[in-house]
C-alpha cells in the first residue's frame, strides 16, 4: 500500500513499506509471546485450535517473506532480472499472508464469541460488527493492492 | 478458473463459467435452507454468529454478482465498452466473494470445533487439517485467477 499512498520517490516508498512491515512483524511476535505466556499462567493448552494453527503459519510465513524481501530487494539485493521475476510473487504471497492474517482475526473473534458463550445481546453484536469491519478493511486493502499503480 | 482450464473457444469457457456458478448458487441456497430447517427443528436461534452473518452476506452477494454477470455479459449483454470496464470489477468482486466463502467455511469449522468441545485428539486434528486444506485450496484458486491469461 505504501507504493500507492506515500508521496515521494520510489526509494522513500520502499523504505516506508520495509519499516512498516518490520514494525508489524515485531508486533506479531510480541502478540504471540503474550498468548503463550497467558496460556502458561492460566494452565491452558497451546496450539490446538484452527485459529492457532493458521495464526502461527501466518506469522512464520510473514517472517520468511520479510527476510526474503529484505535480502532480495534491499540488501544485498538480487540482480535486476531476478528482482523483476520475484516481484509479482512477493506481491502475491504478500496478499496470501494478509488474507491469512484476516482469517486468523476472524477465527479468533469466533473463538472468543464461543468462549464467552455469547448469543444475542450487545457483546455479541460488538464481536460480529468487528468481524464485518475487518472484512471491509480486507476488501479495501485488496482493492488498493490490485488496482493498477498510479503515476509518480 | 474456466477461462484458464477449459479447452475450447472463449464462448464455451464462458458457458462453463456461467453454468458452474449457477450450480454453486443453487447448492448454496439449498445449504442455507437446510441450516434454517435444522435450526427450526432443534429450536435453535438463527443468525447470531459471525459465521452466519458472513455466510448470509456471501450468498446474497454471490446471487447479485451472478445476476449482474448474466445480464451484462450473457443476455441482453451490455455494450462492448461497458463490458470491458465492468470485467475487472466482476473479477475483483468474484475474488472477494470467494474469499468470503472461504472465511465462512473456516469460521464454520471453528464453530463446530467449539460446539463439539474438541481439544486434542483425532476429531480435532481432522477439523484442523480440513481447515488447512481449505486454505491451500483458496491460495491455489487465487493464484489461478491472478496469473496472466494463457493464449488460446
Amino acid at each position: 500500500m505504501a507504493y500507492k499512498t506515500v508521496p515521494g520517490t520510489r526509494k522513500a516508498q520502499k523504505l516506508v513499506h520495509l519499516i512498516l512491515h518490520f514494525i508489524a512483524l515485531l508486533a506479531g511476535i510480541v502478540g504471540i509471546y503474550a498468548v503463550f505466556k497467558y496460556h502458561h499462567e492460566t494452565f491452558n493448552i497451546d496450539m490446538y485450535t484452527l485459529h492457532s494453527w493458521i495464526g502461527m503459519s501466518t506469522i512464520c510465513l510473514f517472517g520468511l517473506q520479510w527476510l526474503l524481501g529484505f535480502f532480495s530487494f534491499c540488501y544485498p539485493k538480487a540482480e535486476t532480472g531476478a528482482r523483476s521475476r520475484l516481484a509479482p510473487w512477493h506481491v502475491f504471497f504478500g496478499l496470501v499472508i494478509f488474507f491469512m492474517a484476516i482469517l486468523t482475526a476472524e477465527t479468533g473473534l469466533m473463538e472468543k464469541f464461543h468462549f464467552l458463550k455469547l448469543h444475542r445481546g450487545q457483546e455479541a453484536l460488538i464481536v460480529n460488527f468487528t468481524g464485518l469491519l475487518i472484512l471491509v478493511f480486507a476488501v479495501s486493502v485488496g482493492l488498493t493492492v490490485l488496482l493498477p499503480r498510479g503515476y509518480n
